[in-house]
């Protein structure tokens, strides 16, 4: 276990070039004690990043915090470079938010949404996005449509999505590009090709594929996106950020509480929102946090997102295939080709002992249950599942431990495997 | 400067029981190298709360987010225990946000405010306050009525704001207990019983009183109060809380924008809020920044509130008092005991080359801009002022240092000192 895998080695999946694993792990502190599969939950901060943090802090300690981010203002500019340069988009359409929630509720709430307006949306988006939209029914009587799957298990039905935006022309169509809950990748691209057709506005969340795919907003064609920063981009705890487009900006889209600094109070009866995507943010900022996402940005940059994305769902597909061979496990992601959420139910155990049992092993993973899914778990007939995301940092013999792992606990499940 | 005081020296404000200055300094990194009198902006950090975030961070970076805030789950725990210990509530009363701005907004989302509805208000309210009514003017059609300040240029008056109670039963009252801009103390706590007596929602921003004054909340009778941390609490960069009432929570009010933290999502199509205050808390939490929070609210507990409410307004009267000896400043701060907000305007000289004067002799300040107090700089008649805010751990010595330092740039005005 915590074994470093080298390019050499011939059983393993290639590593693509540019990518130095050994460089890379120990450049991880993380990487020292435990085997760390829950990058979906949160990834394991590159010592740049951890370093550029306290750093900060330390600074804000010896001068001032006021003072340290002036101190600091071209490095703060950078987070929106470099966050712009990740998603292909220019900085002054990012803005800063606390969390992805924070930054998507935001984005919610600018448009104006009137009682019978329908949002469209899919079965297998986020929780706390569906809850928002059942608030927003709640308060202001919007309407929800879900589109249905396909079929074929490949994720929503984009036909059937696209007839639902001309029959109901939804006032918003939101969708999450991978779900928290499985590997699922949905074809945002694809949908977005309608909406800019059928001129819909559209908000993606791409909370679990920024920093393990290469996303380019002018491909998915979102009029607003956002994500977290601490998942598969490695980045500090409290942070995220919304892509907010031109369009939206252009045409005068601000959110419902604006502030001193998305907005300047211009006369005591009228303020005036200011013209980049800062509109979106608020006053105060994080500014370790901020600075930390700029270190933990440029180091996916530099790292090469082509190479992550090649690399961290193979490992992923390898956990799976090692999964799937082990009696009394079910894999339960779809579509065909899915991210490096790999989530599987197993018999003879209850979700808290197993989880205990994989943490005991040293194995970080996460649960998902019944209720961060209700639709996706419904229809596969699951109340919860143990989710194990790996990274591209990780090795192929952790991703083989763990898989003996799994088989060796569903030998000794308590309830018995059946 | 930046000598240290000493309780036994009687040319001194007497230090009250309990504070050892030299150990606070000794506390208190920054001391060493800035007189800091930009508390109101942010106070300097003490060290156990440095050591609380840098700590946090790494064990964040060895184990993994989510592994290093489960294993700190009992002094996260502790966040909500200190704050609600500093404004005399319970710990289920005590929401965590990212910022002030955010508490108030969240706490302005949960009223749903119909077209017509009243929001009464101050002259004096903060600045991001003033435009979120803006905002909800214009987007739901909101009255914002300002109360008038008294003749006698003490705050608001409370009996103008009472009768105004009376005749336009406001949906809601909002008043800032310190503006961000003066020194001005407003009677939140005599408006408070208006508000219990008519059974008015009230909605106090205490960022520049909690950390400076004792807050009881039970005293002021408001329903909602938010804070920010780094303030005189000397918390961290982006972090606040809001006060959440029993009636509050048993009436149903939710925020708009309600995520799988704040709710459950139940069925498909229903989610049930939270009992606790968490319902207006997200999912996502910076945790070095929440553990920041809960040792900077054990340091001020530590301290003593008391304590800290004697020296700081003292140390803040010396100043003034300094001050207005100077020929050529006029000190702004108005009404019968202000905080340690010290705002002035000085002849000859712009806003930026000023405070950039300042700053050069190692004095932390901050600059008021009329922009950021409409009413109250027209009332003045003030374009700009600097602000200085000095905190218990400075010393006396340094606040005569500032005055002199004062005095000699009013002597060099490059405009002249008229």
């Amino acid at each position: 276990m915590r074994t470093q895998s080298s390019a050499s080695d011939a059983s393993r999946e290639p590593l693509p070039a540019g990518i130095d694993l050994a460089a890379l792990r120990a450049d991880t502190p993380g990487c020292d004690s435990v085997i760390h599969f829950n990058n979906a939950g949160c990834g394991l901060l590159a010592r740049p990043v951890l370093r550029t943090m306290l750093d900060h802090l330390q600074l804000e300690a010896a001068i001032g915090g006021y003072e340290a981010s002036a101190a600091r203002e071209i490095q703060v500019g950078d987070f929106y470079a470099a966050v712009a340069e990740l998603i292909n988009t220019a900085p002054g359409n990012i803005a800063f938010a606390g969390s992805a929630t924070h930054a998507y509720t935001k984005a919610l709430s600018a448009i104006d949404f009137l009682r019978g307006d329908v949002i469209l949306t899919t079965r297998n988006d986020f929780i706390s996005n569906q809850i928002a939209f059942l608030a927003l029914r709640k308060r202001l009587g919007v309407e929800i449509v879900h589109a249905p799957d396909h079929p074929d298990g490949s994720g929503v039905d984009v036909a059937a999505m696209a007839a639902l935006m001309r029959s109901r022309r939804p006032r918003l169509v939101a969708a999450t590009h991978i779900p928290t809950n499985s590997g699922l990748v949905q074809p945002v691209a694809e949908i977005g090709r309608h909406c800019r057709e059928l001129d819909l506005l559209y908000l993606v969340d791409a909370c679990q594929s920024v920093g393990q795919y290469e996303l380019d907003v002018e491909e998915i064609g979102c009029d607003l996106l956002t994500a977290t920063c601490r998942k598969f981009l490695r980045g500090p705890r409290g942070s995220g950020f919304l892509y907010v487009s031109d369009r939206i900006l252009r045409e005068g889209y601000e959110p419902l509480f604006i502030d001193m600094y998305g907005a300047r109070w211009v006369e005591p009866d009228r303020y005036r929102p200011v013209d980049s995507a800062a509109r979106f943010e608020e006053w105060e900022f994080p500014y370790a946090t901020v600075l930390g996402c700029a270190a933990a940005a440029r180091y996916a940059l530099a790292v090469g997102q082509a190479a992550i994305a090649r690399r961290t769902p193979a490992l992923a597909a390898r956990l799976r295939e090692g999964l799937a061979a082990v009696p009394g496990v079910r894999v339960l992601d779809r579509g065909p080709a899915p991210a490096a959420l790999v989530t599987f139910e197993i018999a003879g155990w209850q979700a808290q002992p197993f989880k205990r049992a994989v943490d005991a092993r040293g194995i970080n993973s996460a649960l998902s249950l019944r209720e961060f899914a209700q639709y996706d778990f419904a229809d596969k007939d699951v109340d919860w599942c143990l989710r194990l995301s790996p990274h591209y940092y990780n090795t192929e013999e952790e991703v083989d431990a763990v898989a003996d792992t799994v088989a060796e606990l569903a030998r000794r499940a308590p309830g018995g495997n059946r």
